[in-house]
């Protein structure tokens, strides 16, 4: 393990309030040789989705060892469960309400129905996966948490524990299901794959859940009303709203130096159609 | 004291501009084993009175020997004073114009008068606090700074000549008297208690000045013209409009999954009413 | 060379997406030691005026050994080069577009013509600047790079080498020249300064490309129909539109408490004259 962990951090807590800082002041305070990457505090309040889609795009560029905390809650102070989930060599914090989707493999989580949107539900865990019910907060010297602000009071004493070398087990009793999204991955349908868009980014680009390995040889995708053919190497090769390869291996729909969201009128849940 | 010092920042500069980006690499350069935390650069321009109450409900989640910079300063160059102030074993830095407040105790700062607003005015130190006008600049190394950038030139030197265990009363004259809004507490009135909303946060919840301590068993609140009974435990458990007690201890007006500020119409400086 | 090498950040990925946390990762999983400023993501898209005038008032408040990286880059993924610069004691990394302008001295940069708009332009570095073309991805232990997230995949990991001692000429060839804006200073006409507005900050405040220590004695401005004489020390000292010697030596037009830009209706690009 690296002498200086790191913790990251994906919330819908907005850097207008204060309440990121002193979540970083608590895990500073608890964990002081751990470095805290902010990965976003700007997830829209209580998009639990989006929050499972950041960490998805965002975990594996991190060293074994990190500590991935996502708090987007819309069911803070309630029985909801808390998890702590060890997986591929990551620790992962957060409510069990499908923000840490990331954490489990595809085949756990199965591909959405065809049509379909992005439902949460219940997903077995795979043996390889050891996953926590945080409830021991004497252990976290937490007494009397706020019914509103886990991630100061609770998740982040337990992702500090986590990050100082303590044991995932430790934290409470084991659990073997935890809620998640399907895979972020358009399931094929008979006349090619049934596509959404997912996110849109800064630039305007529409980040799809068709995934580039899942593509014919010369695919023609149609979004928006949109008909596009080929896929681009780059955002700049094209002269118009065109597919891309993104940095996550997800197909995007640009527009070089605009934005494809304004110029198509699209957005995420709009289908994205890939034709064989 | 711990070996990394913990440095605090409250600004109105924003993170669009690389000022904040700026104070952070002097702060780095002059005491490079601080922690450095961002608890919002966000304050809007000049609003003094936000930053105070930031500080309010995030310093004392950070560990003592922290030192907390708030750079809030429409008097930015002028004769206003700069102070370091040495309190409840925190440290303090910014200029005199009460966004500071929060280190004085609540004695010293008095209530706000009932009906009335928050208004800044002197507060006599008590004899707990060391409080430090910031002037002795050749002790920081600083020769010519800027007029319009302290928090790079002056304050952030101070803060940085602190978290090396520097002594605050090495940095200039003692003080015993300084600029302070009245308590962040509502005043009790004669039916009841006259409550402000004095924040609202990202998620739209009216954050008041009515602080859980003082409120009767079962409070009725009267907000924007709507009248809500009892308290609920957690932002999710109510069904519409409702009071909630938030991590700070002050009464919060939630609505679950949406935002209060909007389906009220209410806003900072409104009246939120708790009749007894 | 201090202990904790400082690498600082200038992108246009904007703080919603996770991109720049990201590319934070990929900093402390490479340098563990080095400290990472975020200067500002929030460049708007694909502004590299902007990106270099954010490097120009940042870079030299940072300790010599620093490493800077702007990545804002229209052309990911394309046959642009890549730069590394050691110029003045710093280390700077980014795409060959203008950004990295600030790197240069002003002699190779330039003027802009007088009249004119910022235009990039090949500068011939001076003897004084080693520069070269990041092209061996082998050292950088880089395999198969996205086409359009090189801030992940190359200019961070180059970033990283830099800032964990190893030397720019070992990233690839030399080269001999860079695009650049011209120097950020406007150039003498016959009857004045012809200066142009080339920043907004978050107050509101224009700053301009006049120099101050280019300015007259007693000197009388033009900008957007008003007529502003002499130079306030300080932005409270005024009551209206006035000019000031903003933090990074350019005047700047403002407004006590207001906004500039907003009262006089200007912005980036609109003329400033200083008239003798």
């Amino acid at each position: 393990m690296p002498d200086r962990r790191i913790i990251t951090l994906i919330t819908d807590f907005g850097l207008s309030d204060v309440y990121a800082g002193v979540m970083r002041g608590v895990l500073h305070a608890r964990a002081p040789d751990a470095v805290v990457v902010d990965l976003t505090h700007e997830i829209a309040p209580q998009d639990v989705f989006a929050a499972a889609f950041a960490l998805e795009i965002a975990w594996r560029h991190f060293p074994a060892g990190t500590v991935h905390v996502v708090v987007v809650d819309p069911g803070v102070g309630t029985g909801r469960r808390r998890l702590a989930i060890a997986a591929q060599g990551h620790l992962f914090v957060g409510p069990d309400n499908g923000c840490l989707s990331a954490a489990l493999p595809e085949e756990a989580r199965g591909l959405r129905r065809p049509g379909g949107a992005y439902d949460e539900r219940p997903a077995v865990l795979p043996a390889s996966i050891v996953a926590t019910a945080v409830e021991n907060l004497a252990l976290l010297s937490v007494t009397g948490p706020s019914m509103t602000f886990e991630g100061r009071d609770i998740f982040g004493p337990a992702a500090a524990f986590l990050a100082g070398g303590g044991r995932p087990d430790a934290l409470g009793p084991p659990v073997n299901e935890a809620i998640a999204f399907p895979a972020f991955r358009a399931p094929p349908a008979a006349e090619g794959i049934d596509g959404r868009v997912i996110a849109v980014d800064r630039y305007g680009n529409l980040i799809t859940d068709v995934v580039a390995s899942d593509l014919p040889a010369t695919p023609r995708f149609e979004v928006a009303g949109a008909h596009l053919t080929g896929i681009s190497r780059t955002y700049a090769a094209a002269s118009g709203p065109s597919a891309v390869v993104g940095s996550s291996g997800h197909v995007e729909i640009a527009v070089p130096g605009r934005s494809a969201a304004e110029i198509l009128g699209a957005g995420p849940g709009d289908r994205v159609r890939v034709l064989r």
